[in-house]
């Protein structure tokens, strides 16, 4: 494809598309431990890694949001078989396709996790990354409260693997089955104003709280604070007197409780938790950084009994999380909880040959070190040893092992720190 | 994005799009025990991991080959921005692209390894895949010849890594430089001639020895075997005479004789070896599977010393590799050769809870089997113990441990093997 020819005079850019990253073995050494404190903590609670291809047919996104939105928000195109192809923004629908096509041989509960890369198309000039990593965690197959149960604990010491303290985040927890209830039952309203309200709650501290009351009320007439749920609120009595209401706060209460017995203190009540996916259909959370320079939410879940059902009559009750490789990057930044042994290099030791003559033995003391375990590059550039001290330095080598003459004769070695 | 509103009548398909895979556990599995194989090896060598988005501008792939080949044979289309983007064919250029960028600070020599899934856009009726991962591996600003004896061992390591052994495969060798100072020098071939001729050569065994001789003499009216340099053969004195051809031949023998005497003895010449890429400079080589059933090249690679140069003045030296996981994936099973432990589960023990009241002594036991390095799973189904058990056995847990009513009053358990 590419060609060396000599007459080329337009240099080609050095530059990658615009929105996403080129990862160099010190971005790479990042990732790699982002990544591998993800999977360790999820294959030790049994989570077996799963992947697919980035490229999936755009009706998957299309099912229930319409053509438009996909095409305004994703990398989506027309392949040559006329099949309109979508660059994946999410991995939740994959994952309900994947288990979907199998819920008939699958042993559940099933317990899934994937560390894909996501697209999404935002305007040139918002700067936003165009490509992000993201674990996601599921559980399918399990209708009680458990899995919520099990995935929060696991987002938790996540965090805490992390070297995250509890005091320094928050685990903020509702449920769109008591919102929903609250919605129908106490408000009173259909579906089209439950979902205005519950977009207008989400949008709630982006606005004053006179905007947010004046819009509020041209859903419904209802007076008091919205949704305001805790013990010690106006109307809480009369609104838990309502079975559905009664029942959704019960189970939710449930998993806190249990969550705080089992030693995950910082679990809370927020009655203004929404959360965006509209897939959603039980308890929902989100892990939330308290570091001042940080204050945000930096990832979520819930519960969605129903997103499998679009592909079939037999449904598959599920419940998972996500969580992006740049949100987390970011809050250990704010830490400063990257470890030192990142700036290394993953090589151990840079074997440094005087001459052509060194090469052999060289390579055999390289041979035996790496039986051992150890990474060793062999530098074979026959510079000055104090050029090939300098580039062992640059590339983050810790040690260096020199052969000339003497060590070929003796057969012998030292092992020099840098 | 999506959401489950009750009033969805067309189903959603189950497939992924074609000419890509999906991995649930027990292929992902499979896939990583090869991306650990290669990582392992290429790290023991001291190369260190990069990667960057498959989104890649089109220039990179159209620099030397025309638009009209690689929106043929790539994914390519137009952003928002009027950017036209291809999903990467091939890493090469990529990490041409990222370490000419910096090649004022990187450390020379530089090794680098990746694993990218690349993409190819293949007609539909074909059947090929249209995704697959290729371990890609490079050094960057070695001149001398030790960069190729180098990743040739290292690409005859992974083979015995993989368990294949060096009478199953043979590592077939040439010169880029010996075949350009033949067609030039000997042939007296200009560059379009020369091209035309290592096209033919490289399709050789494709079509008889008539039509080969036919089509040759199109292009030359020598006569004798084409390229055929070994000692027995005719004209080889007469071609040894002439020093480009001499030298070549010379570097080529030599880096044979290094492989030798290291001990990778299954290194021959092959002078009809052209490989693809129109990039390469200097050696040549690949890695051919001698399997009765599996009779094919799995893998190669080069010295490629001017492609860095079509990003700027400052050249680097590059020699690499790449290694599909399609092509290994087979060779693998065609030799028995993954690992039995592949069929289990990535979770060591299943925790199978009787009632409510087992879970917290459960949850403990689980917590301590974490902490010492097990991967655990708690099974909170409440199901017959009878049926737990054959849930761990489907999903392939080796062992269990059961919590009920004598456990929890004795804080004390028994583990079953599976």
């Amino acid at each position: 494809m590419y060609t060396t020819m000599s007459n080329n005079t337009n240099k080609l850019s050095l530059e990658p598309y615009k929105g996403v990253r080129d990862f160099y073995p010190e971005d790479m050494r990042v990732l790699n431990y982002i990544f591998s404190v993800w999977s360790k903590t999820l294959e030790s609670y049994g989570y077996e890694e799963y992947n697919a291809s980035i490229l999936e047919p755009s009706e998957l996104y299309e099912a229930k949001s319409g053509e438009e939105i996909v095409s305004e928000q994703t990398y989506s195109f027309i392949d040559r078989g006329e099949r309109r192809v979508t660059l994946r923004p999410e991995m939740t629908p994959t994952v309900a396709r994947m288990v979907a096509g199998r819920r008939r041989e699958l042993p559940f509960p099933l317990r899934l996790y994937s560390i894909p890369s996501l697209f999404r198309y935002d305007r040139p000039q918002t700067g936003r990354l165009r490509e992000h990593f993201q674990l996601n965690a599921d559980i399918f197959g399990l209708t009680n409260s458990h899995a919520e149960i099990e995935l929060i604990s696991i987002a938790s010491e996540i965090m805490k693997n992390f070297g995250i303290t509890e005091e320094n985040f928050e685990i903020k927890i509702s449920s769109r089955k008591l919102i929903n209830a609250v919605m129908s039952d106490w408000y009173e309203l259909d579906a089209e104003g439950s979902r205005k309200l519950q977009k207008l709650i989400d949008r709630k501290n982006k606005m004053s709280s006179e905007e947010f009351t004046t819009k509020a009320r041209e859903i419904t007439d209802d007076a008091f604070e919205f949704l305001s749920l805790r013990h010690t609120s106006e109307g809480y009595e009369e609104a838990m007197a309502l079975p559905s209401i009664r029942d959704a706060k019960a189970e939710l209460d449930e998993v806190i409780k249990t969550l705080h017995k089992r030693g995950i203190t910082n679990v809370v009540f927020d009655d203004e938790l929404i959360r965006g996916f509209d897939y959603y259909t039980g308890i929902i959370f989100e892990v939330f950084d308290k570091h001042k320079d940080n204050n945000r939410a930096l990832f979520g879940g819930g519960r969605y009994d129903e997103l499998l059902s679009l592909f079939g009559e037999d449904n598959v009750p599920a419940c998972g999380f996500g969580m992006g490789d740049v949100t987390i990057m970011e809050a250990l930044k704010a830490y400063d909880l990257l470890p030192k042994e990142l700036s290394f290099s993953t090589t151990d030791i840079a074997i440094l040959c005087i001459d052509e003559e060194s090469i052999e033995y060289a390579e055999r003391v390289a041979a035996e070190l790496r039986a051992e375990g150890s990474n060793v590059i062999v530098n074979t550039t026959f510079k000055k040893v104090g050029d090939q001290i300098k580039h062992a330095e640059k590339l983050g080598i810790p040690q260096v092992i020199v052969i000339g003459e003497n060590e070929v004769k003796t057969e012998s070695y030292l092992v020099k720190d840098l």
